[in-house]
């Protein structure tokens, strides 16, 4: 597998465009669509929020029910379409009709992600004018992709993408994906808004199964703040045309796509992370040697969704008793008497500050001098067996509070 | 029931004491004792954290196992003897072994409270010499109570008292307290530090229970950060001084009793919330009509956690999608579609700003002017049922993050 630059059009047959539709009051990029020609087996993964945005709701029954493949996905920032009743399921059907329309597909073959403000109905003038600017901006390059990536953020700082070339049986895949996300950021089932495109020829059912397992490692592992939005959605669409034998069960060539998607699923959860709203840094927790991997998870996840042990990392603070009394309340069980902590940062000497149970001197300067780099990793051994898990978060800030005291204005 | 101006020396025959004995480094009062001459009867309440600190493990063993009575209470700030190991423990019986010489009692009748920095050992000298300076001056004085309550202080900005004054056939009772808390408050099964005096006579199992009661609909239903401390403990002590007939069962006295302690804790706990840490409003969340009171206690609790739900109160925006999204991942199930959601405020007209699952119009200005209140009381209702619960939070500011970004220094 090699990394390459890229995303949503990486994968031959993908194209991508975006422009400033005037959905938001600022001129600048609001929707972006990607496309491709060849029809897609697809396959998601949705926000488990009882409160369901109208184009979750549009696009699960889309990948759950509806058998034939999707061509389009299209995605407005500045309103999320979410808390609008029915008529925000008659502007979301009414968006995938205008682009079948200009695409000459059908309407269920149309995917829409929302992303913004809760509550307010999408600005359909807006809307329905930029998806018929769309459609002829189409392109493979590289440019449009990108273009794509920057016009789907909202409070994001910078685009999420991610692409990787690999070989199945002889023939060269592609896939890549772009994401956004800053707030609103605890994925439970999935992300705020993933796509994902591929030229693998792979089943649905596959695709889905590759889908699901990876997002339990990558983007349910991941929390800006706790909240689990109503729009999450992540999607990968496969076209085959790398016309590769079509991948039907878990062999060699799955497995070698798994790791691919992986890989990209996990690069761009971890720029979430660490691209949180108004973060200073990416906060990595393992948690090393506990009796199983859900109880790893558990704990990983506390500590990273903690808001004090977050504010310490915003002060550069070695404040270990935090992360100690974040994996206490995480709900499950450990020895404390048994627990080591410790703090690494690239190029930096590794830190061990507690041994069981009991902490361990350590200078001050050094760990202040760690906590200053931009990703920070707190391992937890538990002791007690062979089971690990990962999740990534971000500090917490005066920016974040700055950003959403203030955000609709 | 009469409330009256007072806290711990409220009720006949406490006594209370502070100084400042030097374990934090600002010239402050950070020690204080209470204590009755007449042995009490005790219940108390402890943190569910997997890692307990000291004083909690030394308490609920005096409180859960020792039959015995207990006489005084000793609570230092600055350090939280927590994650301290056995050291820890040793350190905390060497403090209950100092008061009980001090006092001519046993030391197990001694409980001991501390909070502060989790990590390092207690300062013993500045304890010792506290504890020493503690006993000559105890005091039934309404001063007392007040000096000991801002002696337990941390980050918190006001001492929190409460006292009330009811009959019990025929005699008059008091009840008072004093809490501290303003950071790490997320209580599960008890608050961060919380005495409640009075000169009852109960037995120890109804004092118990009542207290055990109480919790669930106060001190467990307030959160500032989501973090549960360490160190959670709230102790009622009964003296008998008031000479009533002990209750033993749950008779009407009992009932009286409880009120008296449901208004103590619950106006305890609302000032534990409205005083969180850099908070500039107490946030009040009542979800009504719900199928069963346990789904009413996950949604409204869900609701004044969400960290972008405070940070919106904070910037008072009345942004109501976040309260809906709080709601739809707490965890459990209802009909959105069904959901009205109200803001209130003292003084102001009722804003119903959500409406069977769908925004209802309303004044930005007024809603503005609402939230800007001391107290903002969000209301939802499920129209599914008749249980209700109320939670009780703050807003998250640019000062939370100041405080804990800068803690330890």
């Amino acid at each position: 597998m090699k990394i390459i630059d890229g995303g949503v059009t990486s994968a031959k047959g993908f194209q991508a465009a975006s422009c400033a539709a005037g959905i938001k009051s600022q001129d600048r990029p609001d929707i972006a669509m990607v496309y491709s020609a060849k029809p897609c087996t697809v396959a998601g993964t949705f926000t488990s929020n009882v409160v369901k945005a109208a184009p979750v709701l549009w696009d699960r029954k889309i990948v759950r029910e509806d058998a034939e493949k999707v061509h389009a996905v299209v995605v407005n920032t500045g309103i999320a379409n979410a808390g609008t009743g029915s008529e925000g399921l008659r502007l979301c059907r009414e968006t995938a009709q205008k682009t079948a329309e200009a695409l000459g597909i059908d309407e269920r073959q149309v995917l829409i992600g929302s992303t913004g403000v809760i509550g307010p109905q999408l600005n359909m003038p807006a809307i329905l004018n930029g998806i018929e600017k769309l459609v002829p901006g189409l392109s493979e390059s590289r440019e449009a992709a990108r273009l794509a990536a920057e016009a789907i953020m909202t409070t994001d700082t910078h685009p999420k993408e991610c692409a990787v070339e690999f070989d199945v049986a002889g023939k060269t895949v592609r896939l890549g994906g772009m994401a956004k996300g800053s707030g609103m950021i605890h994925p439970n089932m999935c992300t705020m808004l993933g796509y994902i495109t591929t030229d693998i020829s792979i089943s649905k059912d596959m695709l889905q199964k590759a889908l699901s397992d990876v997002v339990a490692d990558t983007f349910n592992m991941i929390s800006v703040d706790g909240d689990t939005s109503t729009n999450d959605t992540l999607i990968v669409m496969a076209n085959g045309e790398a016309e590769n034998t079509e991948i039907r069960s878990e062999d060699g060539d799955y497995a070698i796509f798994k790791e691919a998607l992986f890989h990209v699923t996990r690069e761009l959860a971890r720029m979430l992370a660490g691209d949180g709203e108004g973060s200073t840094k990416l906060l990595t927790c393992n948690v090393i040697n506990a009796s199983d991997k859900n109880k790893a998870k558990i704990l990983a996840k506390s500590v990273i969704t903690s808001t004090l042990t977050k504010a310490a990392m915003y002060g550069n603070d070695a404040n270990w008793g935090r992360i100690l009394c974040a994996m206490g309340y995480s709900g499950v069980q450990f020895d404390p008497e048994l627990l080591d902590i410790y703090f690494d940062a690239e190029g930096c000497k590794r830190i061990h500050i507690y041994h069981d149970g009991e902490t361990v001197p350590y200078s001050e300067d050094e760990a202040t001098a760690l906590l200053k780099h931009e990703e920070v990793i707190i391992t937890a051994d538990l002791k007690e067996g062979t089971a690990e898990s990962t999740a990534w978060g971000c500090d917490l800030t005066h920016e974040y509070v700055s950003i959403n005291a203030d955000y609709r204005s």
